[in-house]
């Protein structure tokens, strides 16, 4: 079985589980995909074999974090820096389980106000934020170059703030990718199978419908 | 005036001689934007006054060389290896003007059966290359890593080379920028605002339509 492991504070909880059912023998012949160079380090240091997309290019199933999800399961993840990994490895990913707490529940994506990440190239990277600005410019939108905690790729994140909603997701995530110079977004589409949320009443589990 | 420089064998022609008209003070009031390093070299040493998109967001004039140009005037670009910069400052252009030899007029492009690079990440390269031979299988599509010149921002160069035709260049365009880790392509679609074509019967000029 080839499974992603994701970053972050919730991420961690699950790796650290899996080294520790397979050191316990209970999971075996498994192989792990880290998705950042942080996630690698914390999987080494447990044992946990690892590999990459290179030999592994179909991924069973990934967990990992989110710093939203809306109710169609969309998610925007990346605020933690490792964003372009962790969308390589979820894309390629028959199952994607994202674990959150309730507050990470948004009613429509950007919708916490917290910073929506952008990894673009180091060169002309003022020109790309505001053209950033000026393409979202109807939702409002500010973007910022994060000063610490950049791209695992030596690339740097440029972190969008949107007072209203951007409408249709799809159509905005391309509008990105299509420029020169954006490497990708922090907007995750169409690419969680279930989502896993703690809450103060318990677990529940959304499933993709 | 805010004028592009090109990169290549046919744009450092053009360096040298707005260096030489800048230096007789034929050309004043003018400053230029290189589209790599190389260039920018060049332009230093001519003491040609530079700039950036950061500080000069839109260009008037770009001129540069091209690998591949078709009858509807798209481009295949960046066998030299800067490729997104030149986007970036072409796309920016007011008025972009190509040379070429008609030796690189192309019926279709990847017509000269020379190579169409893609700009990718290093990260999993292996796996984009993959990925972009599959969505291009039906053109006979092969990639393969430039192993010399790469691109200006630490990023690869996968080259393309395709057997066929790829039909709808902007939707061929589009479907590798929608892939995680695709930084940029090599055609440029609707860009050439004119082509300079020198050729045995003289030098002739296509206009876009």
């Amino acid at each position: 079985m080839v499974v992603g492991l994701g970053t972050g504070s919730t991420a961690k909880h699950a790796v650290d589980r899996i080294g520790e059912l397979i050191q316990k023998g209970i999971l075996s012949n498994i192989v792990c995909i880290p998705t950042s160079t942080r996630t690698q380090e914390q999987a080494l240091s447990l044992q946990i074999p690892l590999s990459d997309l290179d030999s592994h290019p179909v991924v069973d199933l990934t967990i990992d974090g989110a710093d939203e999800v809306d109710p169609h399961l969309n998610l925007v993840k990346g605020r933690g820096g490792s964003l372009l990994r962790e969308k390589l490895i979820e894309s390629a990913s028959r199952k994607f389980v994202v674990v959150v707490d309730e507050s990470k529940l948004v009613k429509y994506i950007g919708g916490s106000g917290l910073a929506m990440p952008v990894e673009v190239v180091p060169f002309c990277w003022k020109f790309n934020a505001r053209r950033l600005e000026e393409v979202f410019g109807y939702a409002g939108c500010r973007a910022q170059l994060r000063r610490k905690g950049g791209g695992d790729n030596g690339n740097y994140i440029v972190d969008l703030y949107l007072e209203r909603a951007i409408g249709d997701l799809k159509a905005a995530s391309e509008a990105m990718m299509r420029m020169s110079g954006v490497v990708e977004n922090g907007m995750f589409l169409d690419m969680a199978t279930a989502v896993i949320v703690a809450g103060s009443g318990g677990i529940t589990v959304k499933d993709k419908v």
